[in-house]
């Protein structure tokens, strides 16, 4: 099931991803390449998944970037499945599973980006299962691998581990009280980045955080995963004892904000993306915090469908902006 | 009935206020008085209203200032049956009829200030129902009155036919399109202010402007009424093209704001007197507009009820701002 989709118990954790980044040892880097050896590289990855005997490769379908609608691809990168960068890069693919939980790009920056996304703070289990597929790959191709280096990359901050784990945590609390700026400063302290809701440059609209490892050498995979793990449990404290404090000392400014951003989703009828996602994380601080009760609990769901792509998605044709605020009003309304 | 309470099927006029200013010719005006003879010049003109054979002085009732709490003078005030300047005279009185559409101040800034509230646009009726009272009185008293200048009053701009004809006009679609303004100031051309909803230097939260002749000198009280009437039906007609161009221009513009604010009406847990105001004033406009569908339309009584001193009589006991923003948010959510 598609991550956003997952039952999640965890208030403050989202979602969990795990991403490997791989090369193949007999082709250069992409950015090196020229279109046709790309094309050739590509389609000799596809076949070595596809042809696989694993019962992964059953469940993966290849997605051309050259024959994709824009919408569809853009849909695509804002359900994290791929990375916006890959949306102007023609000469890619992506293989994406059933479930939609797991993707393999290839030729965006390096050969192979291989990423398994799920709901909720599920760390070990995202790893493991990359790691899994990751094998099924690596008994039919021949990845860049250097002894002393570990996997190599086209950037080298992703060589060694080739690994990303990244979790995407819910903090409204820090963000209203503005210690998150505190803690991204720290946190970088320690080689973990803290970054928007769709990574490196992204704004937190919705006061949704990537919490991952900037680094992947010098450190084991297990390693990463437990540091980034010890580190996400730190940040959840935090904004645990910053919801506490908020309900503590500003209960009734608190009530009214959740209340209104409520009463203006159940209402409005425009509303652009980057305010109904506050709203929405809003609304769904006041339901992990017992302020308010309300039947709908998709609400991260309701944030990946603000999203304009997946507002024209719905929509079924391209659309102006106003036409799009219009719509996803009509869609939160309904959903609320 | 009390004006707003009143059914009433005019869009644009929400009130009618009938005034008359008159003073007694054997004492000088109130502010050349003592105390000794304004109480006793009070009590001679109650005395003569409630002593008099008319049905009216049944209905009558005398609140004194000095024996009303603070809240209830205030109330008062924000229902339109006392002025503001009453609350802190503490030499003065009020009569009030049963139904709350008739008072009679004394010693305010004149001897006798008979006032009728209405709801709707209903200038002749208002004015021949204050007449009818001005006579009983005039039997028993002697009016200060000269031939060639007429009633005298306190305030120089009241002598003549003491007359202050004001109309409540709900105005929001000349009010956000700034075309207010403009009228305001050529209605002053022409002897007519429009002021804020409490009258003189008061603000016209909710876009409700009173609307009244300046003047009450060298025309007879038909021409006032008139004059009055003739340009309270042109800025009505104004308001109504400049909320057919809001709808035809900004049709999405429009609907979303007033559904907003309905939500944050609906939803708020804290809410001042002035936000109250501007969206119960967005809603009426919605509802007016046929934009939006609510069953409860006592909209005008809504904004009265979110006065503060009608607040604090509802919850029985002093509050605080916050608390009162509090009861406020708690007493619209239940209205709407």
């Amino acid at each position: 099931m598609i991550w956003y989709k997952e039952k999640n118990d965890n208030d403050i954790v989202v979602s969990t991803r795990v991403r490997l980044a791989r090369n193949l040892s007999k082709y250069p880097f992409p950015n090196a390449m020229n279109k046709e050896t790309i094309k050739k590289a590509r389609e000799e990855i596809e076949n070595c998944i596809m042809n696989s005997n694993s019962t992964l490769s059953k469940d993966f379908k290849i997605y051309n970037m050259l024959d994709l609608e824009d919408t569809d691809k853009k849909m695509l990168a804002e359900k994290h499945l791929i990375s916006f960068d890959l949306l102007d890069n023609k000469d890619s693919s992506v293989l994406i599973n059933k479930d939609e939980n797991m993707s393999v790009m290839l030729m965006e920056e390096d050969h192979l980006r291989l990423q398994v996304i799920m709901g909720g703070f599920k760390l070990d289990e995202a790893y493991e299962t990359a790691n899994r597929v990751d094998d099924v790959i690596d008994e039919n191709v021949q990845y860049a691998f250097d002894a002393d280096f570990g996997y190599l990359t086209s950037c080298p901050t992703n060589t060694g581990t080739g690994l990303r784990a990244s979790v995407m945590m819910h903090l409204p609390a820090l963000t209203m009280t503005n210690s998150i700026q505190r803690i991204i400063s720290s946190a970088g302290g320690l080689g973990i980045a803290i970054r928007g809701m769709y990574g490196e440059g992204s704004k937190a609209y919705g006061s949704l955080y990537q919490i991952s490892n900037q680094v992947t050498l010098g450190l084991t995979e297990k390693e990463i995963i437990e540091k980034v793990k010890n580190i996400v449990n730190q940040i959840a404290e935090h904004e645990k004892q910053a919801r506490k404090k908020l309900l503590e000392n500003n209960r009734d400014y608190i009530e009214d904000k959740i209340y209104r951003a409520y009463g203006i989703l159940k209402y409005a009828r425009t509303i652009s993306s980057k305010e109904a996602k506050a709203l929405i994380s809003d609304v769904l601080m006041g339901k992990n915090m017992g302020i308010i009760d309300i039947d709908n609990g998709e609400l991260i769901e309701l944030m990946i469908m603000a999203e304009p792509a997946y507002i024209e998605h719905m929509s079924k044709k391209k659309l102006s902006p106003e036409e799009r605020d219009k719509k996803r009003a009509e869609l939160i309304r309904d959903a609320i």
